[in-house]
């Protein structure tokens, strides 16, 4: 299923830097630098690792942001547990507003509202770790321009470490990630027998 | 690579139990109630997982317990980041003397020491979750006996969540288990390239 970006160009011309910046880290080998993490698939623990890297970041104190391109309302806990963190700069797309909503205008303003607070994480180099969550799907629902993340991403602190979380991760971001783990279900007993997410684990 | 526990007699029993506490949940279906989540696999991201998933139960003001069973002195972020929280009963195995042994006889009784804490966690329902990070490896290695550790988790408070991590997670807890992901490697560019692990990301 691989995919090509809107912009050929773009993506060679991307895709060269990558293996300039790979061949740049062989050459250092065993030194400190930035990793792209993107979590995918459909089993469990994509979110909750996203934020447990976060948890292992605050603990070595350094500062984080985290961008979550959520749809909803309800309060989850890893909100509720990090966004008062002084070290954390904690943003939730479309909050301030409803976002159940079946106007793609709307979803699309608030996508491109999230990804300026996002944008401005990636250029700023004292964020040890960016954790965009559920990025991915926002990316498949076409609400922000795929080339524009792509080159934010790739133009990030030398030293900064992004996380991007959900399902179907589109094929130009693998390219471009040094690491991808895909969460494939095993068993999903639950989900069969219609009972509903449990807060406090999957909330 | 189906593989079942040393006593069969006891396997059977638990399945049994478990039916039946599947059958109860059904019927009640959208009611509360304690999942066992088992994290496994190759890729990155499992007790990073299992630690997001304690933040989450944090925020929502839940008691938690941790007991990580691993190898090694090194402190961790996640161990610096939770361990002095007010509502974290955090233990490592082995911690207070030097795990980096041959002797497996210790290893043993470290293993053995460290589920102690855990029991004592899953029998008390004041814990809403309870991540045994890493205990996969334990019982790869065998340091723990496998039927005491299903029983337990099987004999569990009914509301409690359980969180198991790491690779190579046996069948027989596969089995006992509500939900299972694992995480498969796509990609992992650093390791290929002999770079070490980043610090606030993977340690």
């Amino acid at each position: 299923m691989r995919e090509n970006a809107k912009h050929p160009e773009r993506h060679a011309e991307r895709m060269r830097k990558k293996q300039a910046v790979m061949r740049e880290r062989i050459e250092r080998a065993d030194k400190d630098q930035g990793v792209l993490l993107v979590l995918t698939g459909p089993g469990k623990g994509k979110s909750s690792s996203g934020f447990g890297m976060l948890a292992r970041s605050l603990g070595h104190g350094y500062k984080v942001g985290v961008v979550q391109f959520i749809k909803g309302k309800f309060v989850t806990g890893e909100d509720r547990f990090f966004r008062d963190h002084p070290q954390v700069d904690y943003h939730v797309m479309g909050q301030g507003y409803t976002w159940d909503t079946q106007d793609r205008e709307r979803d699309v303003a608030a996508a491109e509202a999230a990804w300026v607070e996002a944008r401005r994480m990636l250029n700023d180099d004292s964020y040890h770790l960016v954790l965009l969550d559920e990025l991915n799907i926002v990316l498949r629902n076409e609400y922000l321009d795929l080339d524009t993340v792509l080159d934010d991403l790739m133009n990030r602190p030398a030293m900064q470490h992004v996380v991007v979380t959900g399902r179907n991760a589109k094929q130009p971001l693998i390219d471009i990630a040094d690491t991808v783990t895909e969460m494939q279900v095993v068993k999903h007993a639950f989900k069969d027998a219609g009972i509903r997410a449990q807060k406090g684990v999957e909330l």
